[in-house]
């Protein structure tokens, strides 16, 4: 050992490090207005306070802190805050289970049957369907909510159905990663009679779009099953008109929003597809990326990425667009996971090899140091959704969520919600609140905001022409987001 | 959109991204002998089966993942092999509880009292010692126990104040950090009166030797908190004493044990001090390393971070030596903390501005890009122990723990246990397991192991020509370990 010398550390020295590392992370090389930075005082004021309750809203399960987080005076600037694109959002999950409730199931001819597997089934039918097999008999809701005084124990055992949401203690009903997908999965099928009849699903589209603009989101990029739409006499429209009329609805809530830019659509189909029927789907999406080359950004597979097959499995059937000479952007789920180093565990790479646009989730990326690096200097930015992973279960505490590594180091990530309505949530703000308190800390601050926003542009799948018309859109909002809250 | 090209990726090309994504995992580049390999082979299959148990024990709770642990054939293992060497241990942690109470409170004149507060103290006393303030007065415990038809139940009351481990669900013991931390410090306070005698002090520190040197660990780094022994009559030694009976205690065990490398010490104090105090104490800890130069490796802060003084309020305390031209290496925990971005969320940097040899836990490290890349080019080790910061409350899923991430990159870590008494594990094992297991998932193989057990002599604070030695030494342990476990 040298003796050292200089004996205490220059303080200007550790001062300029600490700098240093703070400009590293997302959003650490914006410059700041002279409004931005006095809203920025405000945010490192109230962060501090945040971050010396005992209750610390990112460290416990969203069930439990969202009442929290709805007090806190970091959430509503964050509601208010221009947050750009919602870029990792499933078509089923928009709108607040209560909107389907009180809405979708209101409506006349509405049966509902209970299933062997204690879950529901929703049908919009002029006549009494027939008894499905493993169900109860179809019983018209109008007729049953006339014969109750009261609906509310009703509504609220359908809302449970609906989502995972719940006021019980969510470690206790969600013991493992199993319980967790079972009940997720089976809340999709019990929404699924309610979302494909076709006036619900104009109507639930058009909430959907409504919750998210309300929460200061401009641009939408949705991951859509797009599954066959049926009508009150039992007839279909095809998938062509299930597109065109996401189409129509974004383009009349455009017309009534004129400051909300617009959506496109990821194609998405589940993982556990035969390799043939993978063939068919692909086919399929070129299919839709040809008819609407505007409105169609791309496709996904989805899913639980441990149960279903790794993309390496549908390796033919994914090359199948570079085959013809033909495009079709990929927008993979890729690294939701903890089996690290199982097959499941190279989706990550293997997105990245077929050339993803972006990767949903990338939970997994940290223990991926080559594909890590790999993404960053190819622009494939990760779409994070905290609560999604909480509630799924990947991590309990959000402080440990990878992210709060990738935001410390600028990776390029955009921050999203996955399934809000699953989840209790809505729009991006809790999501935001998650990322900005839990992962940030309190060194994240308002240029680590801004950045996240711009970065839901600049990664979304929007022409150069278009990103430019939504910075300026967003610009707008920005600057007057700042002026009426810096003081 | 470019047209692919090449449509399905290279299988070759994939195949070399897997294996160069594996070689720079820790031990990624180390060149497998025959035996090794076939042991590898072994420890693969294993491993696969582990993974595919519903009930993980690297996600679990170790209070209720020990079981499971102990009937894996991964974990008999890595009992049988040798690990290197302890970096990460506490003096008052080392030897498992029930040998406290089986053995050291069954020695004649062991008087116990109960706290107001919940907790008991110990004093071994010829004569009965003076009632305590807010204490219950002393009993002899040999005349208790006398008394008794059946001592189990008093014993076990005894043992549950002097370890953290419980049978009970742990979340519910341990609802917060604040609460662990709580009964940690209690459990600390409950054995001072039976760890400071000095019969007990010397067979206990021989009984901790044992059961590292039973674990096949061959050397330690012990922090220590040298506090002054006491005798039967209540009269005390000073901490010049402390030192030589661990020197010599130390050298009793390697002639008992040739295999047995040695030991030692890193004097540890609380960071609760006032920084006059904090001075005296350098200079102690200057005294210290001039007077067992050989013997003492450095110096410490321990206690809770989150609740103590940052590194930064000691900074006068500890240029001392650099002022004064001497030498005190340090090992300071740092980043044991998830308040990001506080004054103590520094700890991590001032370790490296102080230079320190290496980082206790830096569990905060990935949050630190800078300190990250400072601490692997200047080769200062982070001392992982993984059962610690899950019991501690930090993480609580191991596969979250950022040693995951800092292994698939071969961060210099080491392993350890830091208090293993307390979280009902010994040795190194059970932290190996969780290590091997946990953070490398099905990717780490015999060449991480090996490089683990290497980076503990590596990153040892023993001299060049010692390391030598020791790593003659331990080469000769691990091939009879491979040849006796290859098959
Ligand atoms: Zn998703
Ligand atoms: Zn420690």
């Amino acid at each position: 050992y040298l003796s050292c010398g200089l004996c205490i550390p220059d303080p200007k020295l550790r001062e300029a490090l600490i700098k240093q590392e703070i400009s590293m992370q997302t959003g650490g090389q914006v410059v700041l207005t002279d409004a931005e930075q006095r809203l920025d005082s405000v945010l490192f004021k109230m962060k501090q306070k945040e971050m010396m309750r005992p209750d610390f809203p990112p460290a416990m399960h969203f069930f439990k802190a969202r009442e929290l987080i709805k007090t806190s005076p970091i959430f509503s600037l964050l509601q208010k805050m221009p947050k750009g694109a919602a870029l990792h959002v499933h078509d089923l999950s928009m709108v607040n289970a209560e909107w389907l409730v009180k809405n979708a199931t209101y409506r006349p001819h509405c049966y509902m049957c209970y299933t062997d597997s204690n879950s529901i089934r929703f049908n919009f039918s002029s006549q009494a369907p027939e008894k499905q097999l493993n169900c109860s008999p179809w019983i018209l809701l109008e007729s049953l909510r006339a014969k109750l005084i009261n609906t509310t124990d009703l509504d609220n055992s359908i809302m449970g159905n609906l989502t995972l949401f719940t006021n019980q203690d969510p470690e206790t009903v969600y013991p493992s990663q199993e319980v967790v997908w079972d009940k997720f999965e089976k809340a999709f099928q019990a929404m699924w009679g309610l979302f494909t009849y076709a006036p619900v699903f104009r109507d639930y589209y058009y909430q959907g779009l409504t919750e998210f603009y309300t929460d200061n989101v401009m641009y939408l990029e949705l991951r859509a099953v797009l599954p066959e739409i049926y009508e009150l006499d039992g007839s279909c429209h095809c998938v062509a008109w299930t597109v065109k009329t996401y189409q129509e609805v974004t383009r009349q809530f455009k017309k009534d929003h004129p400051d909300f830019y617009g959506a496109r659509i990821i194609f998405s189909h589940n993982r556990n597809a035969s390799p043939s029927k993978m063939t068919e789907i692909v086919q399929k999406a070129l299919k839709l990326q040809q008819d609407f080359p505007i409105f169609m950004a791309g496709f996904d597979l989805v899913g639980r990425e441990d149960t279903g097959r790794p993309l390496w499995y549908f390796r033919d059937a994914l090359s199948l667009p570079g085959d013809k000479g033909m495009t079709l952007p990929f927008f993979f789920h890729a690294g939701e996971t903890n089996l690290e180093g199982t097959d499941v565990d190279q989706n990550l790479l293997d997105a990245l090899l077929f050339n993803t646009s972006r990767i949903g989730h990338g939970f997994a990326l940290l223990r991926h140091p080559l594909v890590k690096y790999k993404s960053r200097i190819e622009g494939v930015a990760v779409e994070v959704c905290p609560i999604s992973n909480q509630v799924m279960k990947l991590v309990k505490d959000l402080r440990n969520h990878p992210a709060a590594a990738l935001m410390s180091e600028n990776h390029p990530v955009v921050i999203s919600s996955d399934d809000p309505s699953m989840f209790g949530s809505s729009g991006l703000s809790y999501d935001f609140y998650e990322a900005f308190v839990g992962f940030g800390g309190l060194r994240a601050n308002i240029g680590t905001l801004k950045e996240l926003a711009k970065n839901s542009i600049r990664y979304s799948s929007l022409t150069p022409k278009q990103q430019k018309e939504a910075f300026a859109l967003w610009q707008k909002k920005w600057d007057k987001f700042v002026s009426e809250n810096a003081f």
